[in-house]
């Protein structure tokens, strides 16, 4: 393909749909203003006044994603208030620049002798990405160039300290993050050597001598033996990138890095780190991932663990690991149209991220557990981010800014285009405007998706076109259709890869409808995915359903699926409008149990009526038992 | 009850049967001398001597436990060598004791000025405990009575700090253990003193204003809130023990501090703690214990959870709790014959206790999981106690020594004696000497338990004699049979509580005949026992089954038992000889998986023969996946 593919712009797509609509609307108004007054009243929005304590090494990135997130709501729809609180919080990093580009509150703040000499744990080279995307973000919104112009002044201050020239520390993030800021950077302002800084970033990690050890040193600390083995795995920095194949490590870090890498990847044409990118994307896809788009089985070190381990009560699943992969997938759909990567993308945003905060855009998730006892999270496990409830805030709080501003950019995942293609990926009803050519092609999606896979397209372009519209024909649907002004399209000569490619001159009035029947489904895992044996989890289109104890009392393990018992599905009115599925199981009675732990006699079983809603949507009514997982029997 | 009952002594019980015999032959000539070679490796058993290093605050009790292991040996069987070793070491202790009578290594090494300063946390009074059983067990072996006097004198001086008087502290354990240990202190020398500073330390325990708050502000500390709540729970020192209805915190704390609150019961009569003591039981029995009884299912604080919380791949089950276990059973047991008691004791024993060590004595497990999958212990839980293998040797080193000391005085869990009673609790081959009134009166058994359940007892009364002779029947049997002298015993009469009451006179020549058919069971766990759901555990007499990778190969969870397989148990050569269970279940088909992860494809399933052994012999093999619990089709 001699074209390369890149994202339409958020502000040119307006969601109609019945989930993404009311999920922007309320992060628009709730979750931005919230998180406005949290991040003010813990100090982070006037981190460098001196009067504020606690500065902390993240701080910037919290800010910095706040900033971006509101810098795409108000390129979507204008809004004083908001404005005028970006503008200001914009104002205070601008001005606290140094004079050598440097910018960063804690060492600003607590530690300006220190800079640079804890790339692994302090968070200065992550900081400094997030403020670049936020840069990016305001500029893109409204053309204020202001904090862009800082940014690049930064990021040309942290090319002259690291890289391989003579004087240079050959240093790489501890969190990466700047990777893919830095091709941000450089596809806004055009500045190739903001790729080049971004592709050193990538080459160097990882090699041996590590560079932690020597940073280490420099701090006159012993890098101890075991430090340099599991502890660099943490981090991604265990091998040279492109010999690394698997998935290894803290999961944000790791998306995070590998959608730099394929960024770096997509603009230079390396063909090494595309191998890369696809070799690590099917580990995690297709041994280190949860069915619902989590990733990170493991509370400790949040990260991944081997292949198959996907415990359901014990996931951690991280709710911005989701949308690091969602990150990651968006940019491997771009390097190579493949329906693959938009499954896992749909997937992810459907379930996995979506769970992460309330209907009400008030309270989120950090962990995203498959199945929860409440009773056990008060004694048992300690950490505040591994609770049965969502919580309003976090002392570390990465995920309720980073759904923010995925949400505020979400336009920028429906769709991307090329010179002579448009490629739908996600289908909401509402509009998108997508310049192809030298023009722009309107088009206008009728739909109930995700609750039903009905899709109509009227295509408008701006005059008589020829291009190719390319549909993504998702992995769950096993028999799509699909038809050009009513007539039926030879899905076995024109899809490929995931994908219907519909070539033709478009004129307005052209109509495409998309038909994916949706079915409930069981989904099993692997037999090798210990954790679900013997289970399946219900699916319908892109939505996974749980079980919620309010809708079917307590002791959800105890429920058995009968193998062919029917499942219904049904449009209700709860949570907001769903699609709930219903069913007939058993359970165990609890009659002649007495006060026995184990016995031989097997108890009899008894007719159970379920309910099951979309994962997403779960405590969202009452706290109590979820899961994901039912036996079947 | 007129008669208290009392265990028999160790050293009146020969065991020629094939289980604990060659255990405790393993345990006398190998675990012995190699844990003396480790704890004189790493300084403990000279722990006095200012020329090692390192002592720490536990050290006492690892040295006590193996000289009361080593003294238990040395009362069955006389050998030089340990002898010498034993006296050694015992006169170190002599010879360190202080002029008060005061005796801790730690303390006196490390910290003189800081005596009973920090009860919550030093394990200062739990050594003083262990070094007290130590000199009971040295002294009843061979009556050596220079460690009992030193031990004594120390208990009087403990006496003098701690108790209601005016200028005594109210302070009590941080980890219970010196409260059963005093009990025996009193029943070795008769002074009833003894017994009044056990039962203080057990009635003291939990009172508010909290000892544990009183002594941290005197070190200058600040009680947190959290510590007062949470904290003391871990230690059972929550609320005053008549008030405490469930298993709370560290397990092996609580079971030591309810085996020594029963020993209290046991001697004052308390009603109030014989209450207490059963409703903690019962709580532990019926909602806390796994099927193996192993107990605190937590790694973090190695302590119980929440009702019905058994996790498999996650159950700490220390082997120390199953011990302490079997020493809360023991003393239930003696405070009222109730079969119940026993058959926990006997599981315990045959299971979560005898899976601690290996076969040939050398290796030992601290946590006893009931799942484990080697590829993730590498990296998902660190710890030296989570292996997927036994170890030689803890930094914390309480396992190997107390199953040391278990095995050496294992004939005092196989029968207890009154006036006018036997009662005989554990079947194994070999002898028993009990005094009965003022006789002896010989039993000889004859069987191949656990493998078999016929069990022919000779009974040889030092003369004719009228006595009752208890037989505990298993619960684990539907139908046991007794026979004397041929003639079947009409059970429905004359046995209750689970013990047939056998009076007669007997008379040399007389014999029982005790019938415990053994079948192969399919166990299931309450509906409220969510990880066990599903899924069944095999068990044939006292004996619970596993599955190992080396005989039926890896992803034993997606092994499925169907419901009416049958299943055939057979005598194997395999493990020092034991019974195997062989059966036929079935596994998904790997083919057609290719690279999915997820699939809605029915995998279609294959027959899988497999074998499963008793799960107290696992990882003698080899290491490789293990798992008890099988799922049902």
């Amino acid at each position: 393909m001699q074209h390369k593919l890149t994202p339409v712009a958020d502000c040119a797509v307006t969601f109609r749909d019945p989930f993404w609509a009311p999920r922007r609307q309320v992060n628009r108004k709730v979750t931005l203003a919230r998180e406005y007054e949290l991040l003010r009243q813990t100090g982070r929005l006037d981190a460098f006044n001196p009067r504020v304590k606690g500065v902390h090494q993240f701080w910037d990135s919290d800010t910095a994603k706040w900033i971006e997130a509101a810098s795409d709501a108000l390129g979507a729809a204008p809004d004083p208030v908001l404005q005028r609180r970006v503008d200001t919080v914009v104002r205070r990093y601008v001005r606290s620049q140094q004079a050598d580009g440097y910018l960063n509150s804690y060492y600003q703040r607590v530690a300006p002798d220190k800079r640079w000499t804890n790339l692994r744990d302090m968070h200065e080279l992550y900081c400094a990405g997030h403020l670049m995307e936020a840069a990016v973000a305001r500029y893109a919104a409204g053309g204020r160039d202001d904090l862009l112009q800082a940014l690049c002044r930064y990021a040309d201050h942290i090319g002259t300290v690291f890289g391989t020239g003579k004087g240079q520390k050959r240093g790489y993030p501890g969190h990466p993050e700047l990777e893919l800021a830095l091709v941000r950077l450089y596809r806004a302002t055009g500045q190739k050597r903001y790729l080049d800084l971004a592709a050193y970033f990538v080459n160097e990690r990882g090699r041996y001598p590590y560079y932690y050890d020597i940073e280490a040193q420099a701090r006159g600390e012993k890098p101890s033996a075991e430090k340099r083995g599991q502890a660099y795995q943490q981090l991604q920095a265990h091998l040279p990138l492109r010999e690394q194949a698997t998935a290894e490590g803290h999961a944000v870090r790791a998306c995070y890095l590998y959608a730099g890498m394929a960024d770096v990847a997509a603009e230079t044409g390396d063909a090494g780190l595309k191998r890369t990118c696809r070799r690590i994307w099917k580990n995690i896809v297709t041994r280190r991932m949860y069915v619902t788009g989590g990733i990170g089985s493991s509370f400790a070190g949040e990260r991944f663990t081997v292949d198959y381990d996907l415990p359901d009560e014990g996931a951690y699943a991280e709710t911005c690991a989701s949308i690091a992969l969602v990150f990651f997938a968006r940019r491997m759909l771009d390097l190579e149209l493949d329906g693959a990567y938009g499954d896992v993308m749909e997937t992810a945003l459907y379930n996995g991220v979506a769970a992460g905060v309330s209907l009400d855009g008030t309270r989120f998730f950090y962990a995203n557990r498959l199945a929860v006892y409440p009773a056990l999270m008060e004694r048992r496990i300690s950490g505040q981010h591994f609770t049965s409830f969502r919580q309003s805030w976090f002392g570390c709080a990465c995920c309720p800014p980073n759904i923010a501003r995925l949400y505020a950019s979400l336009g920028a995942y429906v769709a991307s285009t090329a010179a002579d293609r448009i490629a739908l990926h996600l289908y909401a009803a509402g509009e998108i405007e997508a310049p192809v050519g030298d023009g722009v092609v309107r088009l206008a999606l009728k739909t109930d998706y995700p609750w039903d896979g009905e899709v109509a397209i009227a295509v408008t372009p701006d005059r008589p076109r020829r291009f190719t519209l390319a549909l993504r024909l998702p992995g769950w649907c096993a028999r799509p259709v699909v038809r050009i002004n009513g007539r039926r399209q030879p899905l076995a000569r024109i899809a490929r890869a995931g994908y219907a490619y519909l070539e033709r001159e478009w004129r307005a009035g052209d109509r495409v409808d998309l038909s994916l029947p949706m079915a409930v489904e069981r989904v099993e895992a692997h037999p090798s995915a210990r954790q679900a044996a013997g289970q399946v989890a219900l699916r319908r289109g892109p939505v996974v359903y749980c079980l919620e104890a309010c809708d079917n009392g307590p002791d959800l393990a105890d429920l058995a699926l009968p193998r062919r018992a029917p499942l219904v599905a049904r449009r209700s009115p709860i949570l907001g409008g769903c699609v709930v599925i219903k069913g007939r199981a058993t359970r165990r009675s609890r009659d002649g149990w007495k006060d026995s732990l184990y016995r031989t006699a097997r108890a009899p079983r008894v007719p159970a009526a379920f309910q099951a809603v979309p994962y997403c949507l779960w405590n969202n009514r009452a706290e109590g038992e979820m899961r994901v997982w039912l036996r079947e029997c």
